[in-house]
């Protein structure tokens, strides 16, 4: 995959990109260049490349990495030769071409995730993607111990996307240290240089990135958040820089395939963004990003205005995720509840679920036609604080989730969505592909029997779901038509119903 | 009490009411006169009472009570002699006059129920009630001994107030059978008498809350409903026999100082009234009920406009509990959520929540400033469903709705009010009456710690309450200003402060 092209290239002498290299279909070709270090290489120096393939050229922006090292990154959608020419008002970085060949992919290389069938994900090679995503804001603001264990953690769960800060996250007592370096040259207390961005605190958002991808993990990048409160300014920065930081970190990490953009974790704290400010950064990355990966924004309390045409999926916060259903039918667009509250003891409502209540959540949401994001803050001094800091998990939900996605995987392609209950004063939850496929779930509810009604046409087995205690039970037989199912009287039950012939 | 004189008056002679005999104020006096029992008693002869002492008098009116029998129901808000004289448009009934002595209540006997406070209630000696009630809508559709058996349990039970249908009820598998009689003559096969009621199914009615009363138990007797379904179409009358109706059944129990009027269960089930309807069989009521005891109308989905001045308070169906302290602002009222779903495992979700989620929405609903109403539907054959047909008590919510009704009783008298809870955004819940006493509630989450902000001014005790567990243990000391305060990290835990010292 990229990172063996990677070692090959930090390995071989700069400039010597060579024509028989070969790059997977949708991993990242990269050209390291020699170039002036002294002035400002950052502001100084433009530097582009144009990727070209028959009729299909991308240009695509390079950036400095320090010490003298300038590098462009490219991640090419479609097999064969590509040739590279690259442009600079610097002579050493001007007029260097070459070319690669790209192959197809991978077994395990399935390319971008986009939206798919209107409310769910696919990656570009139509393979299935069902979000279900965890949290570790501040995972490269910690030590490369910590970031390499929490990746071991990630590694052995089920988590297939994973909410990340670029900029630094102190909050209470929760989190509240210094990352190694900063994202700029300067301090807190002798003013930043916003004009000088920092390479190794950059290169420790690449080697996370790129870890992700190695297990198939989608990084949801969050561009700009308001954990800041006053401790570094990040926040608050003008426009411009906000934008020069926007075009710095775009020419870094647009080619992994695995990025998403979170223009904002709760946009509304940061109070000096207006819209007109969200609008204009938004358009920048449409604008900038030549690979066109998913952009959404996260609210606190109020929704950004998720009809704009930039936004291609709702990231939510709100902890009733039987409401996705509410606003697909309102914007038309795929719905993650990325913030449901999390899994903890914390004294705030937002950390103090229960695994049940976690996994709960989780089955309404996607029984509401949607997806629902984990993260866990448990106090136990001893650890660390997993939604901010990474670490090990120690909750009971995830195991129930990699359960729930199992039965995601094994369930129609293109997903389910939500089709109406009956009687529909009944708060209960079905999803699923009619007439073939049906999926209730019945919540926090302990019923002891579900009446189901089934087209008389159809032949259909029915299993009954523990979605705690991960149990699947086969009714005997099979079944059409008004059905009396004989439930435990316990709470967190579903139903799978499968067409099994016409 | 009442019975007593009930059975002295029943015993003696025919309008040999004796100007000796006594009555508690609160309880009622009841004249039994002879009359004719040919043609149609309930439609031809016209019966009232003036009572009078001083400068007060009341004018009540009478009702058939089968087998040539008359009687006339006076409830007496004043101690001291009370002289009567009847009017009736046939000479056996008319000009009959006696009195009776008021004296000072019993030592249980505190009186109707007023509101209180704005948002609370009070009986009308000043006593506090706070309401925790519970559901038996068909108890007078069951045998007498299934009568007797539920008063039993009642009586064991933490219950002061009955939501109870005067007309039969049919729902689905649940309750399907005939009451013993119907309140009108006739039959469904060969159409009903509206002209005619039937003495014996009142008579059970009247039995069941004198019996009731006996317990301090408070009837929110439920004048319409709509759960008939066809079966004996007693929610289709026309608007002339509703009101005929009601001028017999206000006649019969207004003098009970136990009753509540609601004016319907799910009133929109009702499609046939309209809110003219609604309004006019309301006013009929506020018209005559010479004792002005508490009205309100009970929604299904839509609220009915609580804002009319005919409705004393909120009886409202939802499942949210926390939502009462919105419904206080905009409506000024005192708000009981007399359906939030039922302890109980049935199909349906307004039936199948756990006992820990019962309690949990009793304390939202307490903590909201509002109070919550329980029910129990297992759907164990060899038992009734309790919330319609009585029987046996068999979930878990009772004895914890007993535990959270000492704490209310040992609460502030007037009644605890929502507080803000800091910060704004953590959905946790705060009564009180500030700067005395804090109730907080932190729901089914399950925080290690709460930080909470006193006055620096006060000395104040702490208690942690386990509201599933049903455990109250005070911190060692005093505390004021910012305190941590350590938690169990389980779900339904509460504390209560209260100040100890200025």
């Amino acid at each position: 995959m990229r990172s063996l092209l990677l070692i090959v290239l930090v390995s071989s002498a700069f400039c010597q990109i060579m024509s028989e290299e070969v790059v997977e279909k949708w991993n990242f070709f990269e050209i390291a260049l020699e170039g002036p270090s002294k002035g400002n290489p950052f502001m100084d120096v433009e530097l582009t490349a144009v990727f070209s393939q028959s009729d299909k050229s991308v240009r695509v922006r390079g950036f400095y990495d320090g010490d003298g090292i300038y590098k462009i990154r490219f991640m090419p959608k479609y097999e064969g030769p590509w040739q590279y020419v690259t442009h600079s008002n610097h002579d050493n970085l001007h007029g260097k071409s070459g070319g690669f060949t790209c192959i197809p992919p991978g077994r395990e290389n399935h390319g971008p995730v986009n939206v798919q069938n209107g409310f769910h994900f696919a990656h570009a090679d139509g393979t299935p993607y069902y979000p279900v995503g965890t949290t570790i804001y501040a995972l490269t603001q910690m030590s490369d111990e910590i970031i390499d264990q929490s990746i071991e953690t990630l590694k052995n769960s089920p988590f297939n996307k994973l909410r990340l800060l670029v900029f630094p996250k102190q909050w209470n007592y929760f989190i509240n240290h210094d990352p190694p370096d900063f994202p700029f040259l300067g301090s807190k207390e002798e003013g930043w240089d916003f004009t000088r961005f920092n390479p190794s605190y950059f290169q420790r958002l690449d080697r996370t990135i790129s870890s992700l991808h190695d297990l198939g993990i989608q990084v949801d990048l969050i561009l700009f958040h308001g954990y800041d409160w006053g401790k570094w300014g990040f926040d608050k920065m003008p426009l411009d820089t906000d934008l020069k930081y926007l075009q710095y970190l775009l020419a870094r990490v647009s080619a992994y395939q695995n990025i998403w953009w979170s223009m904002a974790n709760e946009y509304e704290i940061l109070g000096d963004h207006t819209t007109e400010v969200w609008e204009e950064l938004a358009q920048y990355v449409v604008d900038h990003d030549p690979y066109d990966h998913l952009r959404s924004i996260h609210n606190a309390s109020t929704f950004y205005d998720h009809s704009k045409p930039w936004i291609t999926h709702l990231s939510v916060q709100n902890h009733k995720t039987s409401r996705i259903k509410e606003w697909r039918e309102k914007y038309h667009k795929p719905v993650i509840v990325d913030e449901c509250s999390y899994e903890g003891d914390i004294e705030y409502s937002w950390g103090d679920i229960t695994g049940e209540e976690m996994v709960n959540r989780f089955w309404k949401g996607y029984t509401s036609g949607g997806y629902v994001t984990h993260g866990e803050v448990f106090m136990n001094v001893d650890t660390l604080m997993f939604w901010a800091e990474g670490g090990n998990l120690v909750g009971e939900s995830p195991s129930r989730i990699a359960f729930l996605k199992k039965i995601m995987e094994e369930g129609p392609a293109g997903g389910i969505d939500p089709l109406p209950y009956e009687p529909s004063w009944n708060r209960k939850f079905k999803a699923g592909v009619d007439p073939d496929y049906f999926l209730h779930y019945f919540g926090e509810g302990q019923p002891k029997q579900r009446t189901v009604s089934l087209p008389e046409d159809g032949v259909f087995s029915i299993e009954v779901i523990d979605a705690w205690n991960m149990t699947i039970n086969q009714l005997p037989g099979t079944y059409s038509g008004i059905v009396k199912v004989p439930l435990p009287g316990t709470p967190y039950i579903g139903l799978r119903i499968k067409r099994v012939k016409k």
